[in-house]
């Protein structure tokens, strides 16, 4: 990845995969820090300490601490919203495959980066007004997704109607988004996944 | 209440209702402080300008900002405790009746504190050894008599059994303690008490 913060900063003639593979490095080491102090009190000095750089360093590879958190809520709801339009938007599938498709894509994301998707879930308040007010636009287009979705999937009977759609979606993600405070491989995430569905009365494959 | 975070500091002679009403006035500006800025970032001098006192005049009524993070997850996780006590150790009572009283206590704690409810769920990792070591068990305990009432609503019936309790549990508590994060009284606390009961398909009283 380009450095942080920045359109075009890889310095020419440098070893591209060293300079990227310290890039991830740093990016991981940020998501650590923030994770363990909060944004505020996370400092680049303590990143650059932790990955072995002077702070001058550090800012070679990102503009600012800001940078690194634009950064992790923008991978975020980037994968976010990528596997929400794969599972909503075919439609050539059934609204209870696509149920399951974006069950399954909201719960691995969570699973794969609950650190990260921890500090875009408590610390994106902290954003700059203009990265603030990308989060939370991506955030109802995928709320707003998924209750549509959830109002299809009634309306053929694979999901309960009991229950309207946007309060159904609310307290479906809660369940889901909560994952990454306690989830961390008790179970394949497969299963997590197939119990998930259960959970929410979504039919499964066998059923 | 006392002084936050002394046994007894009351100063003699003043007028209780006055300074437990400034205390109480003190606590809901650090919850808002707490909630805006994090606890690390939000400072006692903030607390203090917010509530028109000079700094040193604000420890005349707390020993320091983190007895002020303790009072907080302290009464979020008594008032939790006392709500669970009462709903699962009344053994006349059925399991869906006492899932169900689980349920309604758990979100009227929510509903009534969210800011309170967050920084308890966000920040009382800030919290001393000592104080993060009572959260933590109290936090235990709380889940694990949930659990364990799944478990006895389980056996007779009245939730689904193709759910692990403790993984049933963890879910359940997932939906109920992100509406920290959505609900603000878009509909009337019962009905979404009631909505919640049905999204965990506890039988209603109707059924």
């Amino acid at each position: 990845m380009a450095r942080i913060g920045a359109e075009l900063a890889k310095p020419p003639g440098r070893d591209a995969g060293t300079f990227d593979e310290r890039l991830e490095r740093i990016y991981r080491t940020a998501i650590d820090v923030f994770s363990e102090y909060g944004y505020v009190a996370g400092t680049t000095s303590t990143i650059a300490a932790k990955v072995g750089l002077t702070q001058p360093a550090l800012y070679h590879y990102a503009d600012s601490k800001h940078a690194f958190l634009v950064l992790i809520c923008q991978r975020i709801g980037d994968r976010m919203l990528e596997g929400m339009r794969r599972s909503t938007e075919d439609q050539a599938l059934s609204p209870a495959d696509r149920l399951r498709l974006f069950v399954r894509r909201h719960l691995e994301v969570i699973a794969d980066e609950p650190a990260a998707f921890g500090i875009y879930v408590t610390e994106s308040r902290h954003l700059e007004r203009r990265a603030l007010k990308t989060v939370r636009e991506q955030e109802r287009e995928y709320v707003g997704a998924f209750t549509s979705l959830v109002e299809e999937a009634q309306a053929d009977g694979s999901a309960s109607a009991t229950i309207e759609p946007w309060l159904y979606a609310r307290l479906a993600l809660g369940s889901m988004n909560w994952t990454y405070r306690w989830y961390h491989g008790q179970v394949p995430l497969d299963d997590l996944i197939e119990n998930v569905l259960r959970f929410l009365g979504v039919p499964t494959d066998a059923d």
